[in-house]
């Protein structure tokens, strides 16, 4: 193991030297979180349909149990879990708009993940950085558990486990555990734990943070432990399951599909379970007696258990939504933890916008109305008053306002309508209006993918490093 | 299918072309046996090791149940279920013997197929051809199921079902079903089926050929069928047990074993099976009720069913032993099918040389003596004396001999030595004289393999057709 050991020092040592200014010793962080052991033990794979671009480069990594959809380049880095999912990038001659202009793409886009350690990290969707629109970088960059990296190229950066980096480009930033951060650009910052922020220039800016002594309760990392808390326990229960699909080479359907709707063969489905015409569930999802509508989808790392979605529903990278009755076209954004029980059952009325990173546990039952946006932490009816506001009352609003521990500053019909914008965008690509013929989506493409499997050097110096690989259609 | 069929039509194409002066079609052999449905439902896989040259490229080919070790190249061809095992392939800076002079190798060798169809075929050992040493090449070339493609270099060739071409260069010639051919070189020659010929120079030549009619309840191949006859039932009936072994990822060793010997993971297993120090079960070797004695080999697609091999026993690729007990050292060559029962066991005594494609077939019980050489078709006692001589008395003789249909013609002493020779050779390189330190063989460099698995275009044009691949160290 001694070039793995290597590039795991060389990795962190650049962290080191790059964070140094913040105050940050990554290493203390990185090492309880290395299962040198098992570095060899889970393989990786990719896909291959005739809908994406291949291009595949791997070079003096390790790659356990990653997957990749589209270009992605991976060099000196080791994605331990990680899934890095490619299908939303932009291809040559595609066009984007910014700021009023409209740039012509030179080439495809490709995923580059260089200097880097992420671990069960999702990295989705396209760079949105207008000075290298074909290349989403990922460079010397630590990212921990169940974090996501979505649509934002960082570079000596750290982020905390259950962070979110979300149409965000990040230089030399730590990002502590369970933030969300949606701010467009950011450099040599440190965001605190629990801390949300979603900010469009002068439009508007949102920002609410978790009280550390609630959150240290479902997400606390320390110096030197690994990450602990409710979040991680609910993930490790439900390891195994997982476990069983990455044994297999073939897998048969685990239910019947209609013939636009996909569920991935790396996802979980247990129980009494439901899937709808245009539903996507996709790759590390987790169904147990889930009821999903049409035109719902289930991404990847989110767990749906004991619910029903009544259709158009979006449960976004790595929510859990536990117990619950959602109407619909509900959206649960990011990494959301919504806990009900058989007692105190959740349900959540038609068009309500559950935030990224809400906490709903619940002690009682109780009913979250329809057209709301929530946030923050809610444990009984009384906690959303201070966590929630209706739509249409934030879009008539402009200028300060602040809720409980939330604080919102701007056009409030920007936000609202940024909002509405997005999940209409995300139910379009992920095929929840397909009518046979238009407007196919991921959940009609995911149908056929075949997955190849690569394994590391088993023995001697170059035991758990990838053997250089370079695929091409 | 598009481009699969194309390329299917583009080698049958050449193939007629080539063979064209020979009076052989060979599209109305190989449509037959072009299994087009299944194409894209085996997958291809590849071992990494510490101990071989890593260099794999493929493209535009179909890959279907293939496996690699060491170099090779692959491009515009099919490969359905072969094994192309290049463990044995020569390195930069080694010395070929050729003629008494020594040529020193400027490049790792390399297995390049190129305009190649090869169904279930075993390609294996390294090119004698001084012209090349540096490639081992397979150009348009049709080779059938069960066929050996040994350290042969081949263009322009139809190889039948269950033949083998050994140590031979081979340029423009059909080769007949189980027709064995080692004669250093060969053009433009039509070889009968069950032809064996074993030629060296003007210094040996033996030859011995089945009977046709005999040879068809075995092995029988005709215009516009599929090979068929009691090889090709033998194989059929235990392909489910292979099937098992390709389902799953990782597999645990079905039985233990000594440090110093190797099961391959695709091997099938089953019954009360032991496996003694230095012994190597290659992929697709088959173990029933087999006791395997220390420094035996068992190679690709070889079965040994219900025997007991005392220690030092080579069981060449695609031998069969059924029912029989085999002293130490008996070896049993290329495709040989040994075939006894409860009531009719076979014993051979040791150090037997048992020549490739040897059918013995028993009716009643049968021993053969140690230290004879034996060939042909065997059925019963009376059969044993044409078909067989005493390796001491083939020794002591020169010049030219016929017993039953063989006729041999030249040195004995010289042809016994390249047997024995080659028998060394073939235990040493599998690792049966490994003494804990020294003389290291594929048993035990077989033990850790990663394998990597790919796979075709699901759907589309390019469906079946696999991506285009490139891996280095």
């Amino acid at each position: 193991m001694k070039q793995l050991e290597k590039l795991i020092s060389q990795i962190a040592s650049r962290m080191n030297a790059i964070l140094f200014t913040q105050g940050f010793n990554a290493d203390s962080y990185i090492r309880k979180c290395i299962p040198l052991d098992k570095m060899n033990k889970s393989y990786a794979f990719y896909g291959i349909t005739s809908f994406h671009p291949l291009g595949f480069y791997f070079r003096h990594s390790n790659l356990a149990g990653s997957y990749f959809l589209g270009k992605c380049a991976v060099e000196n880095s080791i994605l331990y879990k990680s899934d890095i999912r490619g299908d939303e990038l932009k291809t040559r001659g595609d066009i984007f708009h910014n700021q009023g202009s409209d740039i012509v793409l030179y080439d495809d886009e490709v995923i580059r993940i260089k200097g880097s350690f992420l671990i069960k990290t999702l990295v989705h969707n396209y760079s949105h950085n207008p000075e290298n629109l074909e290349e989403f970088l990922i460079l010397s960059t630590v990212s921990m558990h169940y974090a996501n990296i979505h649509g934002s190229p960082t570079d000596g950066c750290f982020l905390g486990p259950f962070s979110t980096v979300d149409l965000t480009t990040l230089h030399n930033c730590v990002v502590g555990a369970y933030a969300y951060l949606q701010t467009g650009e950011l450099s040599n910052k440190r965001i605190e734990p629990g801390q949300i922020r979603i900010r469009n220039g002068d439009i508007f800016d949102f920002s609410y943070r978790f009280p550390s002594k609630d959150l240290n309760n479902y997400i606390a990392f320390e110096h030197g432990e690994k990450p602990h808390g409710v979040f991680v326990d609910f993930t490790e229960d439900r390891k195994k399951d997982f476990q069983k699909l990455f044994a297999v080479v073939y897998l048969k359907p685990p239910i019947k599909t209609s013939e636009c709707a996909s569920i991935n063969r790396y996802a979980v489905v247990k129980g009494e379970t439901h899937v709808g015409k245009n539903v996507l569930v996709a790759q590390r999802a987790y169904l147990e007696n889930a009821w999903l509508g049409d035109g719902t989808n289930a991404q990847e790392n989110c767990y749906i258990i004991n619910s029903r979605l009544e259709g158009n529903n979006v449960t976004a990278h790595g929510a859990k939504i536990i117990h619950a009755q959602l109407e619909n076209k509900v959206f649960v954004g990011f990494n959301s933890f919504l806990q009900g029980s058989s007692n105190c059952p959740l349900t959540i009325g038609k068009e309500s916008i559950i935030m990224p990173h809400a906490i709903i546990d619940l002690k009682e039952p109780l009913d979250i109305p329809p057209k709301h946006l929530v946030w923050g932490l809610i444990r009984n009816r009384k906690d959303v008053e201070k966590h929630s506001i209706l739509l249409e009352e934030l879009s008539l609003f402009d200028g300060e306002l602040s809720r409980g521990l939330m604080r919102f500053k701007g056009s409030g019909s920007a936000f609202v309508n940024a909002f509405k914008d997005r999940i209409e965008h995300i139910l379009e690509t992920n095929g929840a209006y397909f009518d046979g013929s238009k407007n196919k989506g991921h959940a009609q493409m995911g149908r056929d993918i075949s997955f190849n499997i690569i394994q590391p050097y088993p023995r001697g110096p170059l035991e758990g490093i990838y053997p250089t690989i370079a695929i091409h259609s």
